[in-house]
């Protein structure tokens, strides 16, 4: 009963191993320890923490140590694309007039991850405001077999948004302009560039809210967001990209321009184009343009932070206070009586609310600060979730600083994280393929939510029969037949 | 705020002049007609009507006229595949035995469609049970060239679910089996020949629904259901196939079979390759199997049947029956204060819930009765929604026997249905380009539930840019490069 209660919810299961603020210590306490730290009035407590440093920020990035080229890390060979001459940039800059940078220190930000373990080393980033510069663009880099990186906010966490080695840099930094928005139907439409975090500010004024909310939402672009089929905070909720975008425009890797951009419910026109696009990690054509529907904004919204063995954090969203709180506490007796849960705090108020979630928000930054860190998104059974944490701690021993569970509980998606010193090869070689075995011995994802990039390919076998990779490849093949966008991410070249 | 509220619920939009029970007639009454036939004591009265004619029942068809061939209809040419010889059948008979079937009146049924609008001459029925056995028929088709036309319960309204020439017709009628149900997340794995109801049935016993209802589910399957991307009645809360289905098996053109048919909410292993089988309308690939996220079963179920200018059916789900109904009064007595709504009825109980829904599901049924019906399923913006069943009425006058507008306001999808007693070329010409023009020039959808099937192909200009129907046509190439899958639907070659 519980258990089905708790899946209609959006529910997200934190480590045991607590991360907390940043700042603070990654908590080291057994999975059946007894200290109950976050209680109510520890939990009021969390006020006073330092504001939200958003992913993307640079602000450590001055002080941390250089990060290594991609491909002096990875075992990964240069395509035969050309070289960015003077000719290009003379062209780059007739197209899209002082917004060609080539500026060393700008072109840093863009070349480096947000987790700084990749390093490309593009000569160039280039920043369109509209879908025909990006045609006109693209059509000149098909021409000349120039290969080209789309980048979002660079939030990614599988090396999917920077450059490998010299790609052009194509930025959607400008192209931030809301289209339109139907106060009728909630559908917005809207460039690729806007930031989610702006565009949540935009439909909550509109009394909407965007289908999606994820940690990186005050720098991920929507339309990385898109490329990505990024999951987040909302999809127990309000579900799938797949489901929730109506339209997209898209410039193919010839320049084409591909308008799919309606803003209808329903559409069976044909094949359902758009698809191919979500999450195709800017491998298949380069998203411009976005039309989305948007839930209408919940007037009453309660969060509730339980403790049982783990960190439970709650979302409920409905139509009317009274009726939720009264749902909610007759759910939170069921549960304590129960003995599910032993201790918690509720929230209400939008302040205490966004606390409560910066602890979960906050756990990948505050993992980044325990050392190196070893990153698997994984979906499994629920019932299953959590045995794979206990099995590579049992099997690391102390090889590892911590091994950390957390995740989506109602998705079935788990965000297994081993911290360690420094990286090491022979901790690798504890970690994988034994992780994907594991995962594929449960007929799970290896890649819930982050996506292929650079950095899953070669494991892509243990979640996708060798048919599906085929039939990527040529999908590939067909959209993009010089490989010019994105290349080295999604597909499975270095099996 | 009364048009915002309705949108948030499943709404549905009513022909004012409405169609009523079967046997019965289509009540001709003027759009600001004064009579008020379904009040609370006439609803009650609808009790006594005939049990439910399901769509795909073979009643009628004994004594009705015989249906003119498709190709003796419409102006299309068979393309050069070969013809099935009696080796072939032996061939059949070796993979699936005693299920090939070349019993003319069993094949009747197969070769029209459930409008009575197309009849093909296919000479040969096949039942496998298994993928694997579709597999090998399509292996053996492809090396054959034969083509072959996937049949689930023959329900479609386009004309793409029947043989248009002599196609072998592949039949999923045997593919019914539920494969596993998880309780925790209600995910439902099963063959594509499910009929809808019984997997209704089926997750309703464990306490979930699935996530799509409509009007043919006595006979429809899961496969085509999803081939399809059929929308109906519970679109507007549970949202498109495209979120809601996890996993596909389908087998392609050359007999492979690809297995996507994961159970997972999240996976982000490359491209997603469902998706381009849903809604491809047997064009691409052979589903012949489904995963699928059932949403857990509503405790309260409303259903109000409203009268202002329109009858307007609302349903309402939720966990409460005392708090579903306080808020459902409250948004009645608002819209009574407000005008917007003059009378009406509410129903709870399982019966009369269904006689009003039957009142909206049985519309199709009444208007084949009223004569020849021209059927157009228009996606619109909703505030346009009406206007054009106004203008096809001006321009036709009386020409018409019933111009006839209903759908789904929520969803901005509308049916526009035109009977006369016969079909016309003169009528036909009236009724197109006109609907289509109309319909592009407000940006809208000319197919959108119903798909493009046989009928709707050479009007897919009106609502896809020609990169887009590009594109379709190469996916299809790549994906069946003989053309063999439900030749003649779908693509626009008739152009």
């Amino acid at each position: 009963m519980v258990q089905r209660l708790a899946l209609r919810w959006p529910v997200w299961l934190l480590p045991w191993r607590a991360a907390c603020t940043p700042g603070t210590f990654v908590q080291q306490r057994t999975w059946a320890g007894a200290t109950r730290t976050p209680s109510w009035g520890r939990l009021h407590g969390v006020a006073g923490v330092s504001p939200l440093v958003r992913r993307g920020s640079s602000s450590k990035s001055s002080q941390a140590p250089e990060v290594v080229l991609t491909c002096e890390r990875y075992p990964v060979r240069r395509l035969p694309f050309s070289t960015v001459s003077e000719e290009d940039l003379a062209t780059f800059e007739r197209i899209i007039p002082r917004r060609v940078i080539t500026d060393p220190e700008e072109l840093e930000a863009s070349n480096v991850d947000w987790l700084r373990t990749m390093r490309g080393c593009s000569k160039v980033l280039l920043k369109p405001r509209t879908s025909e510069e990006v045609s006109h663009i693209l059509r000149y880099c098909h021409e000349r077999n120039l290969a080209v990186n789309t980048q979002g906010g660079n939030t990614g966490l599988v090396g999917g948004s920077v450059p490998v080695f010299d790609e052009i840099i194509l930025s959607t930094a400008l192209m931030n302009q809301v289209v339109s928005f139907q106060d009728i139907s909630g559908i917005l439409v809207c460039q690729a560039g806007c930031i989610l975090e702006q565009l949540s500010q935009y439909v909550e004024e509109r009394d909407f809210i965007m289908p999606l909310d994820l940690g990186a939402k005050g720098s991920c672009h929507i339309g990385g967001n898109l490329a990505t089929n990024a999951g987040g905070l909302r999809f127990l909720r309000y579900g799938s990209l797949h489901g929730t975008v109506l339209g997209l425009e898209v410039v193919l890797a010839d320049g084409t321009v591909l308008n799919c951009l309606t803003s209808l419910r329903k559409d069976n026109t044909g094949y359902d184009l758009k698809q191919l696009f979500i999450g195709s990690e800017g491998t298949l054509g380069v998203i411009t343009a976005v039309s989305i529907l948007c839930p209408p904004k919940p007037r009453a919204v309660n969060v509730a932070f339980l403790e049982s063995p783990f960190y439970v954090l709650v979302e409920t969203s409905g139509s009317r206070v009274e009726h939720d709180a009264e749902k909610l506490s007759s759910f939170l007796e069921h549960a304590l009586a129960s003995g599910l849960v032993t201790d918690g705090t509720l929230a209400t108020d939008q302040g205490k609310i966004k606390m409560l979630w910066a602890l979960r928000e906050r756990i990948t930054e505050a993992l980044t600060r325990d050392g190196y860190v070893y990153k698997y998104d994984i979906s499994l059974p629920v019932d299953r979730l959590y045995d794979l944490v206990t099995d590579v701690r049992a099997r690391l021993g102390s090889q590892a600083k911590h091994v950390v569970g957390y995740g989506h509980l109602g998705d079935g998606n788990l965000h297994l994280n081993v911290t360690a010193e420094a990286f090491s090869p022979s901790l690798l070689g504890d970690l994988e393929p034994y992780v994907y075995e594991w995962t594929a011995g449960q007929r799970g994802s290896v890649s819930a939510e982050h996506g292929v990039g650079f950095k899953k390919q070669s494991v892509l076998g243990y979640s996708k029969p060798p048919e599906a990779l085929r039939l990527m490849q040529q999908l590939k093949t067909l959209l993009d037949p010089k490989g010019i966008l994105n290349p080295y991410k999604t597909l499975p070249t270095r099996a």
